[in-house]
Order: structure tokens, then C-alpha cells, then sequence
């Protein structure tokens, strides 16, 4: 299994087919194919060889899907980071990668001259713009343009393809390490799981340095389908491009699900060209869905769930479950059925399989499996245990194999689709001096799925307010993983036996009175 | 990747659906697994350790599919023995897999008195019928009955999983070695080239040993679709069968749907079910096709094409090409398209592309090509060279990727969807004293799409006559594999430059006036 072999195909069944689009740009599979080789030879030509990581700080674009292949093509492997990291965060993933290449768009390259010095293993800056290369950067049209199609390196199986960061820099970083059958066995889950064909014209509005997107940057291209491309979501954005480029497919994650049905304009734009609208990586409200079924009655839902660590697909919940009233309602509250090539387990602390609609932790074994963590052998060997990935989240499976998630990862909060880990949140909340304890949990958000919270009781005589802390924290870490709100109390924290501070009662108030959350 | 999986995953997601359909006989999902994993229990407890070889000669039915996925389950391999081979080819094929038990059901019974001495390697026989066992036999149920669900044994990857002999016995017997990844692989081609889903209905029909049905075996367990049995095609029996289990979808050779859409009593049964029927492994006659079309209006026709060493499927014709007029109409005369996760490429003698138009050999690479040939590594060797399975078959492909096959593989003759070795009947006619020279060449057939025919020069003074050369066979190879046809020559048979007899001379007044085969 090779990623490579999926962009051959598509050149080879539908040369003349639409590859991409992006904004007034137009390119067929035999051109993108053509690029792509090129500009794999491009890489070899600034160094890359085998197994060398080339990283990418993005928006989404055509020439983020031609790096996706040419990294590969190349032999390289590819390291997409967040586009929402803070400087120091984009730092650490850099160096901790051993990048060797970095390719920037012209919204990252203002922050290029505060992190240079400390990119010591950064041989090279390929700049993904329109204009002309800022200085001391490569273009990457010019790679392409200089070079002569390159041999496919032919790297396959299990040779590390990706490496995907979850979390962020204080300890709580770790480089998924995804080989070429993960990424492949990913795609051959996702095709006939959503029905992907040539037919299919799929938006890229979700970000592609994340998996969500990126389970269809391949499966698109394996049955010669054409992406389409806006380089952020943004709702108005979204309903355009689906009107223009008559978008069939995309992924959404619940919180742009809620901006694109409540968008008082949404019945200006022509959706009719949607089939299926894939959504997951976050808790969907029930509302959100039921409305989105009601605004969109021609679209498809399908709730994809999984975790970076499985490439990312475990579970799918098939459109003809998405009913709200009727025998199967309830399976509606589900995340769905174990994908094709996937085993799912609950399995209890033991390691063995409970029963139906007993609570463990959520456990898949399969091809899509990731090879661990980078540079973290202890890590992996907790996660990966009996040939099993432990995803850290806990569930039930009902009698029929439906899958039931009642708990977040450990302390993880999702919000707007990004994972933020509370412990690392609580670190920079911890800097301030006037912190005597806290805790950050994810509380209800409309707007968000969860939003940060922290709760926090101050040293005796200290004089702290919220937005002190949130401006604090803003210093530290990036905008999206800072709290948006603060509650202050004066009893120390509850504490469980072991004497971690007990998060489950910290979050009972706020979660009260709503459904039990999904995703 | 992992055959078990499939059924793990039925079992899981459809727990009270159909399994299995076979006569009476209606199994779930939940108890075909239990059904199997007892008689995995009950393989071991005959001795069966991993990696050993498990053969069975039997028609088709539901517990031959329990034989397919018990074999896994305890670790073993399987070997499913072509049901139209002669004695001495059985014990072959027997000995050179060293098998140790031998599954057999009631139409093979009676040969086993005359081959038990030669099998020295088989340590337990195990009878597949419904009345009690014979004597020296072990009841399939018996297995079952007396054993508790075995723990899987977990092969997977690139373990060898089953042995699928092609030919015959007289040298150029070979047992393609297909693991656990080339048959996964191909399920996952399969299911959304095809379209199976949880809804699927097969009716296997065509035999169960040859991979053109295997394909199903595992793909519409993987999707928890239901599997529907006749014990060997017959057109009746697979038209009431469609008609009676509501069957959606199966797979049948060109001969087969010649018998079906000729039935004078097609329109007495409703096969109103039908959604789609693949059909490959023999050459399809376009008029055949053509009239299926007609009389089968509402049924999407896929062609398949593809080889036991590619696990089996290569290329597929989707439904939509199959337009007899208007633009696309020569496309029905190609091998369609590259299946989803395969390589395919028309290489010259020198391992170089072809370019569109350009007779080459037609070449594979992917998940799906075969380990090798048991105990063949020179075979193996000639056959996967740089990665490439080398299919033998001559083909070009156009400048839209459509693979058209010009040539048989080497010189086999595909007779009735079975593959026949011409040197193979050429070793038996040879052995007639009277030959002096022997050319044995497939000829055109409106029943069998080729047939087997000798084209023979007898040595001075000799006295043999058709009938009496075709008799001489019968005692050798398989009656499929026998000449039904005999001419009969005075001058020595064409000459290559190397010495080779030129069969495509031979061929050619007999192929004249007939339009171009596909493969």
C-alpha cells in the first residue's frame, strides 16, 4: 500500500479530469500529476532523501494537496502542523520532527523572522504563495518549474509516511507516526463508508493539516475524484464554493455544521450539488444535527469517529441512522459502527471485552493502526498494548455494535475541533504567581461544542480577575487553547483518592440538564 | 489486515442478520461465528497448528464458507481443491501442499477409497454432508458439536493464509500462496467497486474454490451482507435460487450467463432482486453480453479481470461503460479500469512503460499480488520481478486507462471459465504412442467461449483417430482439460526462429471472422 499508487491511478483513469480547484485556478489530474513529480525532484534537489520530514505551515490550497503527494513521491515524510499554533508551539514541533524543509503560505510568513534562530535543522523555506518568494525562501512553483519529473521513490507499507502532532508543547506533544498502509487502509475504509467515486467533488474547508480533511486528501484522489479548495472555513466562503465548484461531499466539524444552518443567508446559495456531509471530531449537539437534517433535506449525514493514532477512522455512523423519531432514534445519539477493515472493542482495565452497554475504554486494532509515537517508545507501548489501540476514551457498545462515547479523552477538551489538553493549559494558568490551584475542564459552548474553563482559587491575599488570567495565558499558549472563562473559588479543589483533583465533579454542574454529548 | 476480521466484524454489527442461506438451512451472523470459532476449536483439536494446510474438495455451501473462516481462525491454511480434477491430480495437489486434513463433502466420497494410500500426509478426513460420516471420517458437525469456541489465532498481514492451485498436475501445477493482506486487499477493491453493503444478497454459483466467487467470501462478510448457496451452477437451480433468497448480487463466467439469458424459461422466475452481476474469468462474447443487457434491463453488468496470483481482481468495468452505442461503446470492449488500490501498467520486454495503444504484457503492483508459489522460488522469481506481478497476458491500455487484453495468458486456454495448460494436454497426448507432434491450442466456442483442441501429426504408419486420442486423455488429466476436438496434419508444425511451435499460427484460421477476444 502506497500513497503514491492512489495519485497514479487517478492520472491514469481520468487524465483529463479535474484534479483541483482553487479560486480561478483549474488543474487536471495529468497536470497534477506532472507537478507533483516535479516537484518531488524539486525536494531531492534541496536535500530531501528518504525518511527526511518536510513540514508544512498552511492554509488549505491546491498546492498543499501537490506537497501531500510530492513529500511522499519524493521519499520524504510529511509533517503538516497547525495552523493555530503559537510561534514557540510551531517551534517545538519543528525541532522535535527534525524537519528539514519547511513549506509556508503567505499568511505564516510574518512570523518567520521571530522563529528562524531557533530553527537550526531548517535547511530550507519553500514559500506557497502567489507572489514573489520573500527573501531567503524558495519558491515552490520555481521547484517545479526547475525540475524534471522525479522516480517515484516507491516507499510503501509500513515506512513512516506522516508524522500528525496532537496537543501542544509541555509535555503533552507527540508525534503520531502514520505509515503508508495507515493513511491507504484509511481511504479503502472511507470510500465505500461514504461513498466516494469519480463523481466526487469534495470541498476542503476543514483545515487539511488536520486528519478529519485528510481522510479524503487521499481517498478523493484514489477514485479519481476532483478537490475543491477554500483556504479556511468561514461560512459564506463554504456556501460559495459549494455553489460554484457544485461541491458534492465535504467534512465539517459540528461547530461549522452550526455556522452553515443558522447562516441567515443560507438560502441565498445554490447547495443542491451536496450528496453527503461528513461530520465528527467533536461533540455534535442533537440540535445542530436536527436542524442541519431539516435545512439540508437532500444531504446525506454520516458521523465519522476516531482519533489521530488510527489514521483517523474507527467508527461511521451510516446516513439511514440519522433518524430522529422511529425504532432506531437512538442509535442517532451513537458514533456509529465499526468501519470495514477495523476491529472495535470496550475492553476493562484487564483487557478483556465487556459486555453490551458496559463502560471501558474504546480499543480498535487494524491496518489503519498508527506506528507509534515519535521518539516516544514509552508512550507507545502504553497505547499500543496487545496489539490493540487504547484511545484513552471512554464507551459502551449497545447489542447491535453501535458505539456509545460517554467520556472525553481522559481530560482532553475539544473545542471547535481542536484538542486541547487540559494539563498543558493548566501549566500556563499555573505560571501566574497569584495561582494557588486549578483545574481546567470544557464546559458547554454553542458556539464551540466545549469551551475552555478554568476554575482556579488564589493564594491568600492574591488579586487576580479573568481577563488578567485569559491575558496571561494569551502570552503563553495559542488563542484557542486559553480559557474563556474563569470561575474563582475559595474551598481547595475535591480530590479523589489518589489525589487527583476529581474533574467529573468540577464538570457535573455545568453539563447538567444538557444531553449526554456524542462524537 | 485479517480474514478474521471480516467476521468479527459481521458478527458485531449484525449480529441477527443472515449469515448464511442453504436450502432449509438460515444461519445468523452470531451463530455462524459461533459456528465457526467452535470448529477452529475442533480443526486444532485434529492437530492443526499454525501455518499447516487444510484442503477441501466440495461443492458450495454454507459449510465450505465455515471451512474458509475456521481455517484462519485456528491459524491455519486453507487449499480449496479445483472439484473437476481427476484422481491423480487431487493426490497432487494434496501431496504437494502437504495438507493434513482433507474436507470433503458428498459428491467426493466415493474417489477417496481410490486415492487413501497415496495420501500419506492427510492424518484426518472430515466429512461435509448432512447424513452420518462414513467410516474413517470425522463429521464436520461432530467438530463443531464437540468443541468450545476457540480463541482466533490472530494471523494476519502478510501470514499465508491459503494455497489456490492453478493447472494441472504435469509440471505446471502451481500454488499461487495468497495471505491474509492480498485477500483483504482485495476485498477492499471489491466492496466499492461492486457496492456491497450491509443489504448485499450473493448467491454463489459459481464454484467456491476458484477465486473469481472468493472474492465474495470475504467482501460480503466484511460488509455483513448475507451469503446464498447452490451446490454448483446449474441454471435453474441459480434462477429459482435468485428468485427464492431474493438474491441482489453474484458472479458468474460467460457461460453461465450464456445458460441464464438462452433459459427458455427465464421469464418464469422473478429475478426482480438482481441489482448487479459481475462476470470475467473467460473471454465474454459480445453478443452474450449484448443479449444480457436486453433481457436483464434493470441489472448493472461489471466485468472483472484479474488473475489467481492478483488475489484475483485487476481491472473492472464499471456498470456505466457498459453502453453498447454512443461514444464510450469500444470501452465495453476493454477490461475496464484499474481496480481501486492496484497498479496497472503495460510493460515491454525490458521492463520499460508502453505507451497508450502499445501491446505490452500486462503487469501489477499492490497489496493484492500474491507471496509467491509455494515451494516455486524460480517461478516466483520469473513471475514478480521489480515489484511487478507479470500476468503473462499480452494487452495494450488506452490514453484513458482502459486496459485491453489481446492475448492469452501465454498459451492457456480459458474452456468454461477454467483455466486449461496447453502443455499440459499436450504431455498427456504426447503420451499416446502414435504422436509424433502435438499442438494443443484453445478455438472458438459458443458454449464454452473456448475449447480445447489438438492439432497432431502421427508418426509414420501410426493408426489413431479422434475419438480414440480424446479417450487416451480421459484416463490422464480432468475431462475439462481434454481435447474435444482433433485435427489431424501431414507437414510438420510451424517453427518459431527459436524453435518454439508458433501456436498463433495455429490459432489463426480458426479465430478469423470472429471479433477481437477480451481476455
Amino acid at each position: 500500500m502506497q500513497l503514491t499508487q492512489a495519485l497514479k491511478r487517478a492520472v491514469q483513469v481520468n487524465r483529463a479530469g479535474t484534479a483541483t480547484r482553487f479560486g480561478d485556478r483549474h488543474r487536471t489530474w495529468e497536470q497534477f500529476g506532472d507537478r507533483v513529480a516535479r516537484l518531488a525532484a524539486g525536494l531531492r534537489g534541496l536535500g530531501v532523501r528518504d525518511g527526511d520530514r518536510v513540514a508544512i505551515l498552511a492554509l488549505n490550497g491546491d498546492r498543499y494537496l501537490e506537497f501531500l503527494f510530492a513529500v511522499p513521491w519524493a521519499g520524504g515524510v510529511f509533517v503538516p502542523i497547525n495552523t493555530r499554533l503559537a510561534p514557540p508551539e510551531i517551534v517545538y514541533w519543528l525541532t522535535d520532527s527534525g524537519a528539514s524543509v519547511l513549506f509556508v503560505d503567505d499568511n505564516f510568513t510574518d512570523i518567520l523572522p521571530r522563529i528562524r534562530d531557533d530553527l537550526e535543522r531548517v535547511d530550507h523555506l519553500v514559500y506557497l504563495g502567489n507572489d514573489a518568494a520573500p527573501a531567503g525562501m524558495t519558491h515552490h512553483e520555481s521547484l517545479i518549474e526547475g525540475s524534471a519529473a522525479a522516480d517515484d521513490a516507491m516507499a510503501s507499507g509500513d515506512t513512516l509516511a506522516g508524522i500528525f502532532y496532537t496537543g501542544g508543547t509541555t509535555g503533552q506533544s507527540k508525534g503520531v507516526m502514520l505509515s503508508h498502509a495507515n493513511l491507504v487502509s484509511n481511504a479503502l475504509f472511507i470510500v465505500p463508508g461514504i461513498g466516494f467515486d469519480a463523481d466526487t467533488n469534495w470541498l476542503h474547508a476543514a483545515p487539511m493539516f488536520h486528519l478529519a480533511d485528510g481522510c479524503a486528501t487521499i481517498g478523493i484522489t484514489m477514485v479519481a475524484g476532483s478537490h475543491c479548495f477554500i483556504p479556511r472555513f468561514d461560512p459564506d466562503a463554504a456556501l460559495a464554493a459549494i455553489a460554484r465548484y457544485r461541491v458534492t461531499n465535504s467534512v465539517f466539524v459540528p461547530t461549522m455544521v452550526n455556522m452553515l444552518v443558522n447562516h441567515p443567508r443560507l438560502a441565498d446559495y445554490d447547495v443542491s450539488s451536496l450528496r453527503t456531509l461528513l461530520y465528527g471530531a467533536s461533540p455534535m449537539p442533537e440540535a445542530v444535527i436536527r436542524r442541519a437534517m431539516q435545512v439540508m433535506p437532500r444531504v446525506a449525514f454520516i458521523q465519522g469517529y476516531g482519533q489521530t493514532e488510527a489514521a483517523p477512522l474507527m467508527t461511521l455512523l451510516p446516513a439511514r441512522y440519522h433518524q430522529p423519531d422511529g425504532p432506531d432514534a437512538d442509535k442517532m445519539t451513537s458514533a456509529g459502527l465499526a468501519a470495514l477493515g477495523i476491529e472495535i472493542q470496550i475492553l476493562d482495565a484487564d483487557g478483556r471485552e465487556c459486555p453490551p452497554g458496559t463502560v471501558g475504554e474504546i480499543c480498535g486494532r487494524g491496518p489503519n493502526v498508527m506506528l507509534g509515537y515519535w521518539n516516544k517508545p514509552e508512550l507507545t507501548a502504553e497505547t499500543l498494548r496487545d496489539g490493540w489501540l487504547h484511545t484513552g476514551d471512554g464507551g459502551y457498545m449497545d447489542a447491535d455494535g453501535f458505539l456509545y462515547i460517554v467520556d472525553r479523552v481522559k481530560d482532553m477538551i475539544i473545542s471547535g475541533g481542536e484538542n486541547v489538553y487540559s494539563a498543558e493549559v493548566e501549566n500556563a494558568v499555573y505560571q501566574h504567581p497569584a495561582i494557588a490551584e486549578c483545574a481546567v475542564i470544557g464546559v458547554p459552548s454553542d458556539r464551540w461544542g466545549e469551551q475552555v474553563h478554568a476554575i482556579v482559587r488564589l493564594k491568600d491575599g492574591a488579586d487576580l480577575d479573568e481577563a488578567g488570567l485569559i491575558a496571561h495565558c494569551h502570552a503563553l499558549i495559542a488563542g484557542y487553547k486559553c480559557p474563556r472563562g474563569v470561575s474563582f473559588v475559595t474551598d481547595p479543589l475535591p480530590l479523589s483518592g489518589a489525589g487527583k483533583i476529581l474533574k467529573t465533579e468540577l464538570r457535573k454542574p455545568y453539563w447538567e440538564g444538557q444531553a449526554k454529548q456524542v462524537h
